[in-house]
């Protein structure tokens, strides 16, 4: 058996892990042989594929990245199923599992129910807004790097009696803001799901103040102030009616500003937060589904995907888990709200 | 309402975040006051109490070890329940909040209902031992500790062509074995709770080494080679039947290099993996758990403790969770098997 | 004897371990006492002064920020040298520690020689650009902390094909550029002492692209492109004559894309430079720092300033030190440059 | 011209940023070739030789250990000279690029002078002992680990009211001890050049206890009490009379803890110290040391080594660098002594 492997969207730390522990299982337990895809869809629609030997998998599961490359290439493009169903029988593939997040598992679950082809996924976004599955790989090790850097801007923002507004993934979801503000010790934390009104933000940022602290403020970029039109914000319009450049932070920052009399920073975390080595959770986490994932595929458990339920590693249909979006529920929130201020 | 709140038995990464996330909820949701534990059990029965105000939490989340202290001092020693019923009711403690391991949390039990004493809990074991929770904080913590560590010798390992074995916490289960063994990529992982012979070991080793790879051994304190005596080894007599003064890596790296011809070196990471900064998952993990416990102060749950159920916070009863050991299951180890030689 | 001790300017880390260094030494070794100056000079010039017995610098020395508080107030603002001396006469202060950077150093300086007040300093800068000293410290905290980061921005770059363009630290100098790019493998590295133009540039990035590399670009923020008008560039106009909104990474990317035709993305590293624990080295040169200016305070040396010369901690005359700003010299920029491209 | 380069002796972070800095400029500046040498001397003397273009040291400068491989082969086993004279010749290596300690140098100053063989040096040694450099790279990061190792081990002391003694690298010399100990605030530091009494070590835990503080005893492993007879310590016999096992922190807790009634614990750092990734200081100081050597060996500057003196790159004869180790000064020893108790 022949199984192509492949990595597609937006990366994360945790994607050489899968591969790794995927490569291992199938070759050592299922006698199965790889072949690594270039850069998501594109390489099997373009015929890019080349030998994942087992030797190529070793010592990766600590990089960060992917060694197979990705793309946000659409499985319905050049040439689509048909022309995959055409090289995946010209190179002997069995079987392919595809690594990505929604725009991915959402293909190919079509391609898996709608066009018949052999393809099992493993759920990846570092934004953790996957139903499905408790947790995505990615997300612990952003949470992480987000918590580190607050704790290293809170000691500048003390020193000058500052507020720091940062800025952290999370376009439709406030996970990692929710994660980072609670390990962090945030005063405020703005998430797309709940939004507040500017006036709220200052309340909270007010408090801090008032008992001494340098007012920390946690944002995840797609919050949009409840009092802000958000057709308009969504489009990166500023509060100024002009083109905005910067984020969302660089926005609410000199309204924070201007509003408390509290001089105010902000910071956009951006990439630093998809790059560098997986945390260990992460690690444990990748390296079971890939191998889950291999097990999906010599069972031919097609339009499956690999997901962590409890502390188990379980199996369920891809297309429910990309109907909708995971996001924070009310109960966290109001579980972190008792923290703010 | 006034609560008490107490850290007894080992310290752990995570201590002062369920103690903040206590005091917060408690002080600000409930409106209780609370009261400081000085080292656990002894505190209580000594009298060592002191105002725990919402100021003396702050900024405290990110900080390792205990800002209340910790002893091993047993609960039914010096005056027992009924010298710590004196000093609660001189004290008006109307509860107290018991963070600890199986041992605290076992009296803990005990004293909630066999004497009636207003006592909950919070599970704490670096090891991961204890049942009716999904994961305690700190575990966390020390197998991110524990697989840096790896990565980092193991690049001295590669350079000298040597086989390193690395010992980790874990005296009874081999969780942080499991974890760190399967984040830095290990070509050996013992556990206590799967025995195997000397031989087996140099089999994985050899494997390894023959595919060029400094093999990296990785082995939980509580191991015991299949082929050596327990009844000796637990107490600590060496392979040499003289008292063992090193750790049982320090008495598996010699035999590996006399029976593979690797050159093999032993590493004892011991206290190092019980220190520093919380991660950003133990943070989250604890300031909830500390809420909880908040909650359960305020209901009068007494004998039960909060205890994470996959993303959920829930309580179960104390007695419950300290009955039995929570082992490294088969599945697990059949799992991580896959990825060894 | 009384010795005051003040942070004034923009906040680095390893203040809190230099003024440990200075209160250790002063009180154990000379038998004086310690004032802490809130905020810098408004400390002094507002009469906002505290005690500051070695149990208030205990542990400190590994913690970012300064226990003191900063600000940019300066010296000859609010009642000016006049209402110093009156300060100091009435809270019995028998010198003053001066740590700062540039700025605060000629402000000591001044109030040193020319209106004989008794101060000493201490040099600090980020930027590494203060001359009489081999370096500062919180410069290699930060090159640290750059280096870091541009290793994980990596892996998402390599994994996307991508380049991705730096910003670091260096309004004027690129000692942070520097040092981080060589750290980190750059293929590009851009400092305002040696303009190169954007078709320079993108020549780099051609070439690590041709290579099969995600071209890297650390830029200095204070760097001007040759070809671009420095008088405008510096005003903060963007490349389009409107006002430049973010730095100068978020100007050049999009040149890099459009003439290489290499997807490119810009991280602006900001505050994260300056926050956060101090590395040991970092550790190690304030606290030695701190002792030597106590001794400067108790012999009276006004007008010195404690620095760093091979391995040695010197005395230099501040007036000389900030006289000319120290510029990466041509032969560090030679070496560097056989690593670009 | 081709050049030989090589590593031997124990290894050290910055290792592979010395070999990519040489190859780098030998290569695009000079021209040159470079030849990879397996395993220091014997590589040379067993001719297991390879070829290293540059596309073979990318992206290694961040890596800990050695892409070469190293051994302790003494230069004048199995042949020599003579056999290394005919393994160049047959090569075709027109130089060789020797990086290793105070053993490797002494061998290649020999080579160079008395046999007339082309060879230059880098001065590699963690520990920081030799001659005619002010920095050895490697140094900055045992002693960033060794710093952070005691962070994390300070906050488990404070916990359990402990005394903990870290032991850290240093056989014969205590640079690391000196700095690390600055760095994390030690209580007791113990380094072989300044011998103290079991009494003196026990006043300074005693004068931190009594300060409410968890005293931190830092020892570098060569240390040997004053009232301790040297000649059997350092033969590894332990104050019992029997064969030590374990290091010198685990001889000197018991002590500690008979004499002063505080609890305590050891932790012995060992092979931690060497592995992982070099700090950013590390990689500049090896990159620029490896690219010096480069022009060293193209020059035919037979016998001359790339050394740093304050903040440059410069050469200096290996035979005089180390014919001396290059030990802690009584003027950093008596600075170290202010910070202790």
């Amino acid at each position: 058996m022949r199984i192509g492997i492949m990595t597609s969207g937006g990366d994360g730390p945790g994607l050489n892990a899968v591969i790794r522990g995927a490569v291992r299982k199938g070759v050592r337990v299922h006698g199965a042989e790889f072949t690594g895809i270039r850069d998501g869809w594109r390489g099997l629609l373009e015929d890019e594929l080349f030998d994942l030997p087992t030797t190529a998998v070793r010592g990766i599961s600590g990089r960060g990245g992917t060694i197979l490359g990705t793309s946000r290439t659409h499985p319905y493009s050049g040439g689509g199923p048909a022309r995959m169903r055409e090289v995946m029988a010209a190179r002997g593939l069995d079987a392919v599992i595809a690594i990505g997040g929604e725009g991915t598992l959402a293909g190919a679950a079509r391609l898996a129910e709608e066009e018949g082809l052999p393809v099992v996924g493993v759920p990846k976004t570092i934004d953790n807004d996957l139903g499905g599955t408790d947790y995505t790989f990615g997300f612990d090790t952003a949470a992480a790097i987000a918590t580190e850097s607050i704790d290293r801007l809170r000691t500048t923002a003390e020193s000058h009696h500052r507020c720091m507004v940062v800025e952290v993934m999370g376009r439709h979801v406030g996970w990692i803001a929710l994660h980072a503000g609670m390990a962090a010790g945030a005063h405020a934390v703005l998430i797309p799901e709940f939004p507040v009104s500017t006036e709220k933000i200052c309340e909270w940022v007010r408090s801090a103040r008032d008992r001494g602290r340098a007012p920390i403020v946690v944002v995840a970029e797609g919050f949009v102030p409840e009092d802000r039109d958000e057709a308009v914000a969504v489009h990166g319009i500023g509060a100024d009616g002009r083109p905005r450049l910067g984020g969302i932070a660089d926005e609410i920052a000199p309204l924070i500003e201007e509003r408390t009399g509290v001089e105010t920073r902000s910071a956009v975390l951006g990439h630093l937060q998809r790059g560098g080595s997986p945390t260990a959770y992460d690690r444990v986490l990748s390296t079971r589904l890939g191998m889950a994932a291999s097990d999906l595929a010599v069972e031919g458990a097609w339009g499956q995907m690999a997901s962590l339920h409890g502390t188990d590693i379980v199996r369920v249909r891809m297309a429910d888990a990309v109907d909708r979006l995971k996001r924070v529920p009310l109960s966290r929130w109001e579980e972190m709200q008792v923290l703010l201020g």
